[in-house]
């Protein structure tokens, strides 16, 4: 079955927003199996929508328009797609009712303001399509099916598009397909993208159902098993011999099984499972690790310090940095990145601290010490090992591929401490 | 007139990849003054290609393509287009000449591969078409002109485009255009989008030549102000009387008058101008504020400590926060932002210490404190002032928003500070 995303809207044309809609809905479609061989942006023209979604509803079985749907005399998403599909509008009294009750509590939090009548055209639909709730703001979302081919009408704003789209249209969809496509993702770290590839080679050669494909992401490699089945439960089935020889080739390099684990909280995960407390000492990346971990929810209960130990004087004084090693060795080195994580451990009394030192650029390289260079140090139960990186790219790529990369470190120690006890 | 863009890419139909070149294409032709009417992306398939550039090529006058000018079979671009325009490919010689070289550099440092011969596929070009040197990969960049119409094909690779298209596009356009396009941002902060909209309303509603036009990011508003004329200098004369009138209205909260500067680097380039030096006591945003204080290269000359104090030992041991503090009126308080700001001066040194603390959810909200709380804290010259906030949105947002105007909260205390001398 072939879909076509459609989005409508100027302010994509003049470059001012980002289309995530397409990327969020492409994958969607992809996982459920659909084909999507066009994604088109246009306008809030009446003439080139007419174009656009007439030439799409030909070529196309399934057309997903996103934005167009609001008050304004702007928004005629709903109105050229009746006319192409030659359905008249009708009011739609569920939809009416909810938009009186989300503008008499608009006009309650805002009292000096007044929504205009033009807001009831949000509740005209074509004539027999299924009205889609929105729960995140007033203009419902459609599906209208005529002669073989379905229009499916979102709002543009993401936080509203995407739970009407899990909500309503993921199952909508789902039920339309002949098959089930079901996939899972590996997600892998502390391995680097080619070996990856090279370790999967002969598994990638003989597949066909299910695939494997290999993304990279900055310090991870993510491989999505994808089976076609009967139903979710013929797939998994199929999944499951992959994922355990992938657990086989891996082992511990994988650090999440299912698609929305970060590497974060697969840490903060580790970290709770040990009870183990964590403190931080970050030069090079700025706090950036400690702002990673602080995404999960609930990393107080293992993270408590950081320091974000970016000069000498602060090495030395917030983590006990001696002064020879700074004058010797200088501040990125394995041994600046070894007392940094030792000096972490004391000052906060966690049982790890990673610790992290290194010159992210665009000045400052040497010959040595070139840009790129980066030392890392982990400290648990009185031992420490470091681990020196050589990354490329500008200053924000080095301190992001600093930041997975110690990460995994951090896992990595986590999982050595574990086996040793 | 009239440019349209194509981007060829199945993996973008996948939504393996963010469609950034889209983006920036759409910025710049705005920039130029082209009118953008569509965008489509399609995959590589010569059937699907040939539809989409020849409608492409009918209904606008300059067609930009990205993508699909490699060396493999499924890289289809420049053969479709060049059969559409009706011109014969043929070998450029200084492209083949460009091309062993990089061949041969590969080569040496790559000795267990060889380059196989299809790609001296990307030698051959469209005759007459002007071609563009690539410094950043293989596959040379193209200008074809023909019957009125203007087709620029582009490699897809971001880090190749954008260069090629800086240095060879952008002058090939600009000297087609009849009219010179400028425009200058202007960039506020402490202020929020309605009531930056509401301050302008006049100068909006009277706008013909020069326009502008607000943009709203997280704790910013931007105002483009773009001006139609002869040249550059003339634009520049336009702009200059709108500029000094939003510095009338704006004043101290415009934090920037050019497109590069970011928040943190006004912030840097204050501290740096007035020697001061920064700390930070970070409790919610968990050091997203010191990653993007240390985004500025050359952060370490005005900023030596961070504390990433989550945890209420942390904020006792590391900034001396009150113990009495932390329970009666709790971590998430005025009293404790206060107490953070004054003991990360006491304990760093700095001349400056802001301080954040609050509640990012999901979990932890009550009726007095409810998710979205935050306090800052800015300590400066031994005075403390003490900020309350409260965001909406996810975890994630919340710490992005308070991130944002805890920046701007910094700004203003160092002007307050610079006021007071």
């Amino acid at each position: 079955m072939i879909a076509e995303l459609v989005s409508v809207g100027t302010e994509i044309l003049l470059g001012n927003i980002v289309n995530t809609n397409s990327v969020y809905l492409s994958e969607q479609c992809a996982g459920l199996g659909l084909s999507v061989y066009y994604q088109t942006v246009v306008g809030d023209n009446e003439e080139r929508m007419k174009a656009v979604i007439s030439t799409a509803l030909e070529r196309s079985d399934v057309v997903i328009l996103t934005g167009g749907l609001g008050p304004t005399e702007d928004d005629l998403t709903k109105e050229v797609t009746a006319q192409l599909m030659g359905l008249p509008l009708v009011e739609d009294s569920h939809s009416k009712e909810l938009l009186e009750k989300y503008m008499k509590q608009y006009e309650k939090n805002n009292p000096q303001r007044r929504i205009t009548s033009n807001n009831y055209k949000q509740a005209l639909v074509p004539e027999g399509s299924l009205v889609l709730d929105n729960h995140n703001g007033t203009a419902p979302g459609l599906i209208i099916e005529k002669n073989g081919k379905t229009a499916i009408l979102l709002p543009g704003p993401p936080n509203e598009m995407k739970p009407m789209f899990e909500e309503s249209v993921y199952p909508f969809l789902r039920k339309k397909l002949p098959e089930t496509i079901f996939s899972q993702v590996v997600k892998i770290c502390g391995i680097g993208e080619s070996q990856v590839a090279e370790d999967i080679q002969d598994l990638i050669k003989a597949q066909s159902n299910p695939t494997i494909a290999p993304y990279a992401k900055v310090g991870e490699v993510h491989l999505r098993i994808t089976a076609k089945g009967e139903d979710e439960k013929e797939c998994k089935k199929m999944i499951k011999p992959i994922v355990r020889e992938l657990k086989n080739r891996f082992g511990r390099n994988i650090f999440a099984t299912d698609a929305e684990k970060s590497l974060e909280e697969a840490v903060v995960d580790m970290l709770k499972d040990q009870k183990l407390t964590l403190a931080l000492a970050e030069s090079c990346t700025g706090g950036e690790i400690a702002a990673r971990i602080v995404n999960v929810p609930g990393a107080s209960e293992v993270f408590g310090h950081g320091y974000v130990t970016y000069s000498n004087r602060a090495k030395r004084k917030c983590l006990g940095v001696k002064k020879v090693t700074l004058k010797t060795d200088g501040p990125v080195s394995a041994k600046c990145a070894r007392e940094m994580a030792k000096g972490g451990c004391i000052f906060s009394d966690a049982d790890i601290c990673l610790s992290i030192t290194g010159l992210a650029g665009p000045g400052g390289g040497t010959k040595e010490t070139p840009v790129g260079t980066v030392f890392m140090g982990c400290c648990y139960n009185g031992k420490v090992i470091t681990r020196e990186f050589h990354f490329t790219g500008n200053r924000g790529k080095i301190r992001e591929q600093a930041t997975a990369h110690a990460l995994a470190l951090l896992r990595e120690c986590i999982m050595e401490g574990i086996n040793k006890k």
